[in-house]
């Protein structure tokens, strides 16, 4: 082969390199942005609760008829239905407490969904409770919002 | 523009209307194939715990220590936790029952991840048992497998 094969091939090998680099960095990147995105959904949802403002805390929902949410109730479809479980569930700033997520995992899964593990603890006069849930997220275009969410009490005397 | 051209242009056109059909015609058809699969490892499991075979019915878990699946008892880590969990809530086949899961809905995430809802029952001499689910799985080169599950109990007494 002729020396400037070899410079050719050279630059073509660097210039592979460089893109797999730059795509790589790329990916890393909008993953955490991502990341970011959702942990700022769920932080919006917590200072909502905070406040008393259910409303607001309704917005990290897909406000379709598609949403879900599962738990010991069974499976609650469309967001209107949510919205009612969460106002029955907890009618007054007493029963809502002080909320606080812990331990949160955010698998990106796709470039448009997202499973995110975590815990969630009510601080209440009435006595606290608290467990586990599993959210799935879905990237929309005005930003990241809940599709599905399945929420489980974890009784106070099991360690977890 | 030449007659010719026109010709060539609506060549071009049918072409990519023929192109975009058969792309969605495949992706209808992956997408099928995709959903029958995921049902196959489900209908799998159910046999193999009518079969009072626990180790294949978690045959469907994907054998890692980052398979996670959560409840009332909070969060168990790795394929080993999720054994112990069914071996020990599940010690014989008195305890396991009848399995049935009903109502199952199967969604897509992106091409290698899907969100599975459903419902489980377990008919047993010493009381039935049930509840729902949401399982997340992902793809892997040997077959779906559930990466996720979130179980909950649903009371009798709750209508779902």
């Amino acid at each position: 082969m002729k020396p400037s094969k070899w410079a050719a091939l050279l630059v073509a090998g660097a210039l592979g390199t460089f893109i797999a680099m730059a795509n790589s960095a790329h990916t890393e990147k909008s993953a955490q942005r991502d990341r970011a995105a959702i942990e700022a959904v769920l932080s919006a949802q917590q200072k909502a609760w905070n406040d008393g403002n259910v409303d607001a805390f309704l917005e990290g929902y897909w406000r379709s008829e598609e949403l879900t949410f599962s738990g010991s109730q069974g499976i609650s479809r469309g967001f209107k239905a949510v919205r009612e479980r969460y106002q029955k569930s907890y009618p007054d700033r007493q029963a809502m407490g002080k909320l606080d997520f812990s331990g949160l995992e955010i698998r990106l899964m796709g470039s448009d969904a997202a499973l995110v593990l975590g815990h969630w603890h009510l601080t209440r006069d009435k006595g606290d409770i608290g467990g586990v849930f599993s959210l799935v997220f879905q990237r929309f275009p005005d930003g990241w919002r809940i599709i599905h969410d399945h929420t489980s009490v974890v009784p106070a005397t099991v360690s977890h």
